[in-house]
């Protein structure tokens, strides 16, 4: 089983903890200390290792950090976690601060007198996150200091750094050799008069290497740092015990292979233009650059790994059709165990990840599966429990949310469930939802535009009732790599025009706080819109769709639906029969074709 | 007749005035001189005498500019004009250049010399235009030079500057007394410790003191300056002769009228802190405030400006009632003619202003009315003149796109009319068009959006059939003002978030080049959503319609609609019937009936 249902922290142990800090704090001369929910790579997933907010505090969500001064102790967490941070926290000691809304800086200079000392590790704190930090604070007095990591050094028990094998990603699945892709990056660095880029994110070097890691959990990346030179040779630092022979052996003579201790020294010998991620570099690699010009920008892998060649579409392909067989066998089985009642939502959990085990491709679920049933529906980043775990009463509405790291690719799939007699406000929300997800499935447009010009389609049937839900729309998806990539997004606030090759999720939701939950999600792809007759003469693209699983009928009122969108969801559940048929045998069989009847 | 239909320039004229222009260089020690199509006010609609471009180069385009240089002179229009300039410029003097794909400063710096020296009028260019100029030049020694107008030098029957009456706009529909606007804003400047805003928009001046003006056709705005005091004061900068005794009156004893050339020396007086606006104060106004802080910024008038009040409102809706009787009878009076043969799209124009002309309310045209029948359909900003005119063959499709300023309201519809059998591939364009514009007209979105947010919602039905428009989908409009206002838009290039009061057009369309143009458009306005059952705790807006004039049902295919799209449609067909019924009798009102009749 790779979830675990364990309550992982406990309110009470923070504060003794938060005491140990500050005597370190007041020791090192410092009034404040930052403890960030990140590692050196600033990816969504942590090492238990880097789980220091956690540790101190209690508070286990995946983004948000905690700032200690003397005598306050701020957790700062977005809107997903306010309820939960409040159940993890000792509130008598730690003070849930509203973020982003409330900004570090400002609260920095409200509660800390001028002269203000705060300590960071810069390794946990990207050169932007840090320069606007300093930015806000400007004038105030306050400084910010670079610091070993205090609590590390009252982390007794501290887990070890992982140490993960490296494995290979093979060129089938890969579709480009290694070579290629340093030669490709290498042209465009010598054409922008760039000697090197630096690479932190750990995504990043599993890509340009067809490598893949087993440092963290969910996401197949290793604990790495790379420098690509302009010649196209590039520098490896990792634990040497990471690489077997077979890898170096694939790495070659132009990867140089090193102990992470020499990344510093190589950072420091770089002259000329070095290229560094605005986004994820940390302060730590800023400040070795001493020596060379730094050019601020983007991460040279992002966009090409973003565009998935042919290869890595075909074992996405694959990968979700094995998975939706998966998803197949466990909704078969839900829907005959769900009516007699005593299920619960561990109990969803474990089986939906027993099918997925069945596949010997499967090397990880690509996330904790989200399984709320009723109330829990609307929590959008819900994770079971053995305390939350709430049994499924027949007539709930349940919200399964989870995916698969397969050896070919990654997948992210959402249904919902009704296990019962479910009433008309419910499926009217349910069938809003769905026409969204329709609307965005079956859309064209010029090519130019971004996330943000088209998360409005989405979201236009359930505005029209007056609806709508605080998430985005969609995240981009890697190929067997991690499960939410950049930097495409079907979302108000992405600027990235969408490109060929582009995964997306496709997953508008509705949530009503306190009754239920409802999302629909998909995985689909950026192709070029094929020809039409009357179409103009412009360059247009379209989405393909990856994941064929089908979409509870007993939740549609029909007669919502226009022409078009009863028209794509019977096609769409005739292509999930067709495509999944010879997958499945005995009751799984028999319920893909109940399942798959036209509306 | 407000429109004309006369050819306006002439191409053979551009020659010898471009070689006297050259004179003038040369005698100034420039080696290039810069001739906007822009007025010191910087609106859309500049006064004969400052038609300087269509003068020196015969292009009578509605933006754009040339570069005189010694041996070339580039003439800059964007994707709207270049047919249109290629007939009106002697193309062996004038060379048209794509804009803004084509920079100005890098056109410069191609064909200018180390050193080159080129004059602008100081009046003409914004101080953000220059400022970028400037930036784009930087380092390639080309020195941009504040001079005097050079046109104006030469043109020896330049018409004068206009000296229109100023006149009273009420308070019953202005809404709200100027002494109460000035306090407003007087506030809001003081609050940000500014001791002045420069005015340089009529537009922003005559809605700030509830005043018109009839300097420019189409728009019924002054000519004039202003600085409003934080204090609430005001100085009025324009020719002493165009404000009545009635006017000065109103304008009370806290708004100083001074001539024109009392503003500079105002300027140079002022001292502190003072706002100006960055995308339309000129270059010579910054140059004054050599003693004071410049804070460019937004016009302050802007935004109260766009956000209509209750009367302004009212005005608007009565407007647009009238308005729409008058397009009803124009329509009936076609749908007679049309089909006999024969009518001319000048035939057309002008019946529709003799229509709007029966109204004593009517001032102005809102601008030139587009009647474009078959292929001109597709030219979208298409007006008509003796040369360019064509008959209406009975099966084409005529799209007409005209507004009335009236003492109570500006107007602007554009409705597409069959006139004979049309193919079922022109009532499936129509019927997406028609299909976008109900999509705006029914929606309800989340307070905060802007249009770039909402604006893919008109053109999806298009895109769908891999089809758009090259156009916003809507601008601002004016309250007895201009026909184009900001910030308000729907485009894709909109930051600016919908408020409530704002009006915009909605205007989707498709144009196929040398075949047909088709363009729905009503005007709406920004509203709080209106309650309904299951609607979230969110704040949403909505839109309600101004406009009332019926759609032309030969050209929709109904079983092209969804059941809400077509309800939409009927209810406005009824809504249409009922408010206009009384305004109309006879054949108009016949007529009516028949295009108000259900799907």
């Amino acid at each position: 089983m790779f979830q675990s249902f364990d309550v992982t922290s406990r309110p009470e142990d923070g504060p003794p903890r938060l005491a140990a800090l500050r005597a370190k704090m007041a020791a090192a001369g410092l009034d404040g200390f930052l403890v960030p929910r990140a590692d050196a790579h600033h990816g969504e997933y942590v090492a238990p290792y880097d789980e220091r907010l956690s540790w101190l505090t209690g508070f286990t969500g995946s983004a948000g950090f905690c700032a200690a001064l003397a005598d306050v102790a701020g957790v700062f967490i977005d809107g997903r976690y306010r309820v939960q941070v409040r159940s993890q926290v000792d509130l008598a000691h730690f003070t849930p601060v509203k973020w982003p809304e409330e900004k570090l800086g400002d609260w920095l200079v409200e509660q800390l007198p001028e002269g203000g000392r705060v300590g960071f590790d810069p390794w946990l704190h990207s050169v932007e996150e840090i320069a606007r930090l300093r930015e806000t604070g400007n004038g105030s007095g306050i400084e910010l200091v670079s610091s070993d990591n205090l609590v590390d050094a009252i982390w007794v028990d501290q887990p070890a750094p992982p140490k993960g094998q490296i494995i290979l990603h093979p060129l089938e699945h890969a579709g480009e050799a290694h070579e290629e892709k340093r030669r490709a990056l290498a042209g465009k660095l010598t054409l922008r008069g760039e000697q090197a880029a630096v690479l932190t994110l750990p995504d990043s070097i599993a890509w340009l290497l067809n490598i893949r890691g087993s440092d963290i959990a969910r996401n197949p990346v290793p604990h790495a740092f790379a420098i690509l030179h302009a010649s196209g040779e590039l520098d490896l630092f990792c634990a040497p015990g990471k690489l077997s022979e077979e890898v170096r052996s694939h790495l070659g003579a132009n990867v140089h292979c090193q102990p992470t201790a020499a990344f510093g020294p190589a950072l420091r010998a770089l002259r000329g233009a070095v290229r560094l991620d605005r986004a994820s570099a940390p302060v730590w690699v800023a400040d070795q650059l001493a020596n060379a010009e730094i050019k601020l920008g983007q991460d040279p892998c992002i966009l090409p790994k973003a565009r998935k060649n042919a290869s890595e579409l075909k074992g996405m392909e694959a990968a979700h059709l094995r998975d939706a067989a998966a998803m197949c066998r466990f909704l078969s089985w839900l829907d005959e165990a769900a009516p007699a009642g005593g299920l619960t939502e561990i109990d969803v959990v474990r089986r939906l990840e027993e099918e997925r085990r069945r596949d010997p491709l499967l090397r990880d679920i690509s996330f904790e599966t989200i399984a709320g049933t009723g109330p829990h529906g609307a929590i959008v980043h819900y994770r079971v429990s053995e305390e939350s775990n709430r049994e499924i009463v027949p007539g709930d509405i349940l919200l399964v949310d989870s995916g698969g790291q397969y050896a070919d690719g990654t997948t992210d799939i959402t249904r919902t469930i009704a296990t019962g007699a479910v009433t008309e406000e419910q499926k009217a929300c349910f069938t809003r939802v769905l026409q969204g997800m329709i609307s965005i499935s079956t859309l064209r447009w010029p090519a130019g535009l971004a996330g943000r010009d088209l998360d409005a389609l989405a979201r236009a049937p359930l505005w029209r009732a007056g609806q709508d839900y605080d998430h985005g729309t969609g995240h981009g998806v890697g190929a067997y790599l991690s499960v939410h990539e950049g930097p495409q997004r079907l979302s108000r606030v992405s600027d990235t025009p969408l490109q060929t090759g582009m995964i997306l999720s496709n997953e508008p939701g509705y949530y009503r706080e306190g009754a239920f939950g409802i999302r629909i999600e998909n995985l689909i792809h950026v192709i070029t819109a094929p020809d039409l007759p009357g179409a103009d003469a412009r360059e247009m693209l379209a989405f393909a769709t990856l994941t064929w699983v089908p979409i509870d009928r007993r939740l549609i009122r029909p007669e919502m639906l226009s022409g078009p969108e009863r028209e794509w969801l019977d096609g769409y559940h005739d292509a999930c029969r067709q495509r999944l048929a010879d997958l499945l045998d005995g009751s799984a069989r028999t319920w893909l074709d109940a399942a798959t009847r036209n509306l």
